[in-house]
């Protein structure tokens, strides 16, 4: 109905299953698209520049900064990460949905600047199922569980800004309750006001 | 997720299909009940009580009134109908997404009620096509239908009250789209502070 696309920020703890989630849903709607991050981080062995990241450098980072061209970025390890604005717009002007990956300090920055930007913060069902998840990588130790558990915690607090919730009980699951949340938003009055001026006027 | 029921409002001008779509719906999805209005008026031949209307006497129906047990009602060629609270409230006792088929005018009294009610409005594609569908009722006679036509028009601009609005193009996607908003609304933040707080602490 609405022409131009629906940008969505999906965010949650580590371990929440964002990534499997946004596979399985790139996969069965050809609609939706998920951001590509910029990094001036060194690129990996496997990694592909455009897919798992546009990897620049510092200089160019720099100056989409400067021209206010970075949706949202910050500084981990020496290496700036962030969103870059052109894929999105473009996206959006091609009437995608929008997919960011990002997390909780990026989701008000986005927010700012998009006025009808949607939220979906991603719940595993329990602390029990989220620990099994971050054991079941077996790479990390004892400790980093428990911080890293501590940390979940601290962050599904922050599911109170966002405006939807999804729980990942099953990706399937997850993924149904996705789709139904744009379509739902897609209906929205606030982005139908054009086409319902054309029904009362087409006569 | 959420235990409660979603109470939704379902408006449309005459013509839009909110029969067809309902039924439809009913079908599909065990959890939607629709409302059933309360009359004054005589019960036509064919009619059942309790399922085309609950047929009830004057006096019990401005008991109702007095009573504050009425969601909202009218008064039409001397008869009253409305929504009698008791059956809505059971069913959202219950957790079934209730459907009220009612008109602009009674809207705004459920939404001054239930500050959790969403409301639907269902627009027939185009002009044409709801003078199409006027037309093959075969019943109306042209200023009947010119008349309607106008009357729909104002309505349609009503829509802006709306929360949701959905295009009746054809009843399966109509249905589609309501069933998404109703999986949308369920994933709202607003209905699942409960259930998150259980997440944090269920260590």
């Amino acid at each position: 109905m609405s022409e131009r696309g629906i940008l969505v920020i999906l965010s949650g703890p580590s371990g929440s299953g964002k990534d499997t989630v946004l596979n399985r849903l790139v996969e069965v709607d050809s609609n939706v698209k998920v951001s590509v991050s910029m990094t001036t981080r060194e690129k990996r062995e496997g990694e592909i520049d455009g897919l798992h990241y546009y990897f620049v450098s510092r200089e160019y980072f720099e100056k989409k900064i400067s021209e206010n061209r970075m949706l949202e970025y910050a500084e981990y390890a020496k290496n700036y990460y962030g969103t870059p604005a052109e894929p999105v717009d473009e996206m959006l002007e091609q009437g995608k949905s929008v997919f960011l990956k990002i997390e909780v300090q990026g989701a008000e920055k986005i927010r700012n600047r998009y006025d009808d930007v949607i939220s979906i913060f991603l719940i595993p069902p329990s602390m029990h199922v989220l620990e099994a998840r971050l054991r079941g990588r077996g790479t990390e130790d004892e400790e980093t569980i428990q911080h890293r558990l501590f940390i979940a915690r601290e962050e599904i607090r922050k599911a109170y800004d966002y405006d939807y919730v999804v729980f990942n009980d099953s990706v399937e699951c997850a993924v149904e309750d996705i789709k139904a949340i744009i379509t739902a938003e897609k209906n929205k009055i606030g982005r139908n006001k054009k086409t319902i001026s054309e029904v009362i006027n087409n006569v």
